[in-house]
């Protein structure tokens, strides 16, 4: 199978930031094998798609997801208490595979739809997501969480363990999907969980480590008062900061934690929105990067985010940078660009295979239709991207040469069935939550 | 003529903000006559529109813009010094009738399209502006800048004073355009100035004032300097804090600045994201709404905010408020959307005219398409509407009865036309901006 893209606004995010103004791509059996400017080349067979002068650049990379939360998007909205309130209610009752299923494939769906071809997902009923993630086309990570706050798939962390175990059979030999081990955080862990987890990944040298880390100021106080450290400190002294670990969040450090994070190889997930929503505050993103730490850009879960494209999280990325920074040449866009792509999947260790267009790579990469008439007129793609660009705007998804988007079509998932699963699992949640809301109010 | 919609989700952002699941509503002459849930009533030889369950609510309100800047869009982005390297020298040379024509029309586009029906501007040869939201259909306030750069329609304060006049007499008798003056900011006016703006607006009662106020630390510095006060206490001395002033940012304000804002009846419009993207801050938002000052959510020009719908400054206006409150319950959703309509309105003093669906006032409404799969499913429509909704889902837009867009399609300007005016004005800045870079290059 060979497809040859001509036409194309080529935007590599090589290490040098190559571009073609007039640029072809060629994709054999899923890899790319050439590109450049100018004339295509003649291809025997090939099919040409016409790229109509859009820009054409790597599938971005979502760092850190909970797909299935898309059913709780936008609940409880501007309520401080409604984690107690609302969710963890709700999930106890109705998390299921089924659940999992209709959620996450909404995700996938709205994923796909705004340019987000690689994601790392850690929730419940992983084994779900994976099938989702399989039968989508999106390239991912699938973690299956570990807590103590008696969680809707395990009991104990020996039965969250085994959950891991099969998942790790569950995606062997995938070419796509990448199984992961998610302690929650250090605080719904500990640290000898956290040392259980380390050696865990010894043996499964293939997977991955996703945590949430640093998220909350309540973290950072169990940290003190148990360890008598930073919360960061507790996942070094673990063992758990390695090459293959995600820490999402990273709000709450100090050089120290920067340096351990930086030392050990770390990938840090950016939920810059997520934070802000929540009023935590602004990760030191820039500092960070200068230390050499890969920083994705993150959409977390829905209801915390509650979009998951990554354009809706670039304002808010770049706008806490600058502010931060206290100017406006802060995290300049084409940098914002790198952390949505090649940063991203460096984060997940999968650079080799995603995040930008090179030679030897998987071709994963979106087209942007430029007709709209917030982004005219064009001095820089990179501002475009960034400043005025919407998750519509994405015409084309490929993924392993595969289209899963073609002219807004989706080619792996039936948009009707998808909203109808997600909605049937929303109204399950409304007469719960007119329960709870009943029983409230009785309550004064 | 006679509208009546019918099957709406009907946002009405009244007072106690009204809302029917399943609402119509009846437009006569321009002006809302009737709404309601249930039934809608028999109207003989009415236009029925049915809106197919979708969001319909009070077209939004867009207190600051520097409209004819759409062609600087992106120019610069990142870097410090834009201002003088780019704006200055490319406004000096090209800034004409033609090219405030062209701008503004591509923002008037931009903006109908993207759900705001009213819009306070302030640029050079304003004029023409008015002329642009004449022939778009929209409702807006057109200020006269006043400056002493040496801007490009007016040598001294007498000229651009006449300029003002030439303004009240063009607008009079309209009846959705209101003339305004503009002294662009404290510091480039002088004290002496703003007292004359003051007179001659007490001269033209039906006009309002519109300023640049508190925006960067050099204005605060040249504030102390030269009168040893806040830069807002030398607009209250000079008698320019009043009802029918918009005072645009107010980022760098105090306590007694706020008292002074709330004492005078003075309107503000916020620039989250122009703000943002300067590094400048955050504005003290719940704090001015506190003490009862209308605060509107606005766009700054392309240049600064790169877009012009309210959507894209929804997430930065919630954050920043959550991030200085230390709250996810900081500034709610309905809130935000009552400071995108009927409080930018206020800020306007139009609140008796538009930014609400009330009976008596004008029609000035739009109407959301919820479709789209990042959109469901829904438990609340204002968390949607602020954290979830993209200007494209807006598909309808109607200002005084008359629809400027239908299912997407614009009724008052031609796209094809729009862009590629705007676009030569970009081919005379790209030509210009190749010997600027050159010369700096050559200088090293």
């Amino acid at each position: 199978m060979t497809t040859l893209l001509t036409n194309a606004w080529l935007l590599t995010v090589d290490a040098v930031m190559t571009e073609h103004r007039h640029g072809w791509l060629l994709i054999e059996d899923g890899k790319i094998t050439a590109l450049g400017g100018g004339t295509a080349p003649q291809i025997e067979g090939a099919e040409i798609r016409d790229m109509g002068g859009d820009i054409v650049m790597p599938g971005m990379v979502n760092p850190h997801c909970h797909m299935a939360m898309s059913v709780f998007r936008g609940l409880g909205e501007d309520i401080d208490d409604r984690l107690f309130r609302y969710m963890l209610p709700l999930e106890r009752k109705f998390v299921s595979p089924e659940m999992v299923r209709a959620g996450s494939t909404l995700s996938a769906m709205e994923m796909i739809m705004g340019g987000v071809t690689c994601v790392a997902d850690m929730y419940y009923f992983e084994t779900e997501v994976a099938g989702v993630i399989d039968r989508s086309g999106m390239r991912g990570v699938v973690g299956q969480t570990l807590a103590d706050f008696n969680p809707p798939d395990h009991r104990s962390f020996d039965e969250g363990f085994a959950l891991c175990d099969k998942l790790v059979d569950y995606c062997a030999g995938h070419s796509r999907i990448t199984a992961s081990i998610a302690p929650h955080a250090p605080y719904s862990t500990g640290a000898a969980v956290l040392e259980r987890v380390a050696a865990w990944h010894d043996a499964h040298p293939e997977t991955r480590i996703q945590i949430h880390l640093a998220e909350t100021e309540a973290e950072v106080a169990w940290a003190l008062d148990t360890h008598g450290i930073s919360t960061t400190a507790v996942c070094d002294r673990a063992g758990l900061l390695r090459p293959g670990t995600i820490a999402a969040h990273c709000l709450l450090i100090d050089d120290a934690d920067i340096d351990a994070l930086a030392r050990s190889g770390t990938g840090v997930a950016h939920n810059a929105r997520s934070n802000g929503k929540a009023g935590r505050g602004m990760a030191r993103v820039e500092d960070m990067r200068a230390a050499g730490i890969p920083v994705g850009i993150a959409t977390d879960g829905p209801m915390s985010g509650n979009t998951l494209d990554l354009f809706s999280q670039f304002g808010v990325v770049s706008i806490f940078a600058k502010v931060l920074g206290h100017t406006r040449s802060a995290l300049p866009t084409r940098e914002v660009i790198r952390m949505a792509t090649i940063e991203g999947a460096k984060a997940l260790g999968m650079d080799a295979e995603t995040g930008s267009l090179e030679v030897g790579k998987q071709a994963d990469l979106i087209r942007i239709d430029l007709s709209a008439p917030r982004m005219q007129p064009i001095y820089d793609p990179y501002s475009v991207l960034v400043f005025a660009t919407m998750p519509d705007d994405v015409r084309d998804v490929m993924v392993d040469g595969k289209w899963l988007m073609h002219d807004r079509k989706l080619e792996t998932l039936e948009p009707a069935k998808v909203l109808a699963d997600a909605n049937q699992v929303a109204d399950q949640f409304r007469a719960e939550i007119a329960v709870i809301d009943a029983d409230m109010a009785a309550k004064g």
